[in-house]
């Protein structure tokens, strides 16, 4: 994207008045479809092929611009036999996903700091079926993030950056990570609310620090969000008339713990003719209706008082595949009474 | 509530800077639990006295401000052997849960225009244990709500307007609207959602522009959310944020269709020392994990897709009562090509 569009987009946008925003469209809003990286977190990343295919498929026919597939996770740190493979997204499974002659859609993959072996395990991009490299890092990783950022690029890749925990980094350390970030080659930083904590204002304010930090450097500003206070899709929302120009979402909502902003949403809300609800129906029907009955993901109390308390989620994961999965009280007692 | 507190709420609240605005509490601010009324309509307006009287004695242990037993149904339109009692609220009913001698606690009903015998049947305040009239009326029928607002503050009762259906008023019609309810005695009219069509920036110009139209009459505004999009909780919390002092919610977010506004997820939000969590989540694991296998209520895909087109949701209500619950695509072929 040129960096002029990518200020007027935003512009633009500030301008409108509130009429005008829904019922225009920004041509320049990006969609990734995250359902097989993060709906991973929920399956230990196993899903057979022809799921995958699905949701490839499903997203090309819907107009969504990014699929990611999963994680480059590092096999020294994590056993290929007790993940999926979507954890290591090695070529030949993506190949055997991926049509390289479609030319609509970009394929991405999660690379988490210091548990990727980006040196090796990212190949130059002319043997890979592989587009976008997003890396994901905690505040104190931006250094070796920044490194990751610069050695996709460096392969051929595009390459995007994730803050993650956002909602418990301080603002002055924000402001300088963004510093770094505006100065790297990446093509966008997203804002992630891991913990799923951000009210919908939080996320006007941040997407406007994170927009003015990007300010002249063409970068997009994206935000990824998750379920825990039902909040995932009108956070989305809030950050797209903020002005941010990539969202993440996933079919049928599936992610960690209350999971992400629902595809199905996100679709039926942006008025984008080139983006089709009708496919992400028959996919959620065919595809996510079965397999709830084997997975629990999606909002419920646990994942609101994490949230509440800006904790990541785990304790309430925990406890919702313990025996006692509704015992809302005892779990906080527990969380509100740690020291 | 006196005018200038009323304005002046308003006023702080808009002066705030978003810090302030999630660290502090506005006083002002009234929940009204309409988990009886709104749940009823899932429920037939069957509940047993020992649920609705653990609902009331819930509130009260919440801090909540009113509690809603349901409505008062002409029995000329209605039959009560075909509807549970909460239906109509007889006084007899209502005095064998509440407790006339708690004073921190107001008993509302609903009374919809045209269902209603009001002139019958609702009682002269001081043979009543009800404290407020909400008085229910579509855009065409405000000639007789207001005749049903003066009827029940002349009886010495509290008296509320709900506008329902507000996604598909003309913004003409609502302004007349709004200038003949800024003339009656009610103490507050609400945004009633009903379709749960609403984003949040549609949500924060309503009530702006109901502020705006009650100006210098000391009445409250408030907000009614349904949960279609997922986005209940966030469009009260921009109604909130954008000076409503009155907010709707249900324990468990039981309601018609997608159902309401959780209570756990607004009292979980506000800051307000009065409200508490933890009786609500004792409520939530006692008396609704339970009646959740018994009726369906909460977010599902059809209800999004009615919402999308404004729409009622009863074409979705009776789609997820049918034997074929999940069959998104047929049922979004047919509501898209109804006629």
């Amino acid at each position: 994207m040129q960096e002029g569009e990518d200020k007027m987009a935003t512009e633009n946008n500030n301008n409108e008045d509130a009429s005008d925003r829904w019922v225009a469209y920004r041509p320049d809003l990006k969609i990734l479809d995250c359902t097989i990286r993060d709906g991973g977190l929920v399956t230990g990343h196993h899903f057979k092929d022809d799921m995958v295919r699905r949701i490839y498929e499903t997203n090309i026919d819907a107009g969504v611009d990014y699929v990611e597939l999963g994680y480059k996770s590092s096999k020294k740190i994590f056993s290929s036999d007790e993940f999926g493979k979507w954890k290591f997204c090695d070529e030949d499974d993506i190949r055997r996903i991926v049509d390289t002659d479609t030319p609509n859609v970009r394929i991405s993959v999660m690379a988490d700091a210091e548990r990727t072996d980006y040196h090796e395990d990212i190949l130059p991009k002319d043997q890979s079926a592989i587009d976008c490299v997003r890396v994901a890092c905690y505040i104190h990783q931006i250094p070796i993030a920044l490194d990751m950022v610069k050695d996709a690029v460096d392969k051929g890749y595009e390459a995007m950056m994730q803050l993650m925990a956002v909602s418990v980094v301080q603002e002055n350390e924000l402001n300088s990570a963004l510093k770094a970030v505006a100065k790297s080659p990446a093509s966008a930083v997203y804002i992630v609310d891991s913990f799923g904590s951000l009210y919908s204002e939080q996320v006007r304010d941040l997407t406007k620090m994170y927009i003015k930090a990007m300010e002249g450097t063409g970068k997009d500003v994206g935000f990824h969000g998750h379920n825990n206070c039902q909040l995932a899709f009108a956070n989305t929302i809030e950050a797209i008339v903020a002005g941010a120009n990539r969202v993440d979402a996933t079919i049928s909502g599936i992610g960690r713990g209350a999971g992400n902003c629902p595809m199905e949403l996100l679709v039926g809300f942006l008025h984008n003719p080139k983006f089709r609800l009708r496919p992400i129906l028959e996919c959620c029907r065919d595809v996510f209706v079965p397999l709830s009955e084997d997975y629990d993901w999606g909002y419920s109390i646990p994942y609101a008082l994490t949230a509440r308390l800006n904790q990541h989620p785990r304790a309430a994961i925990k406890m919702r595949a313990s025996d006692a999965p509704d015992d809302y009280v005892s779990f906080y007692d527990q969380i509100s009474q740690e020291e």
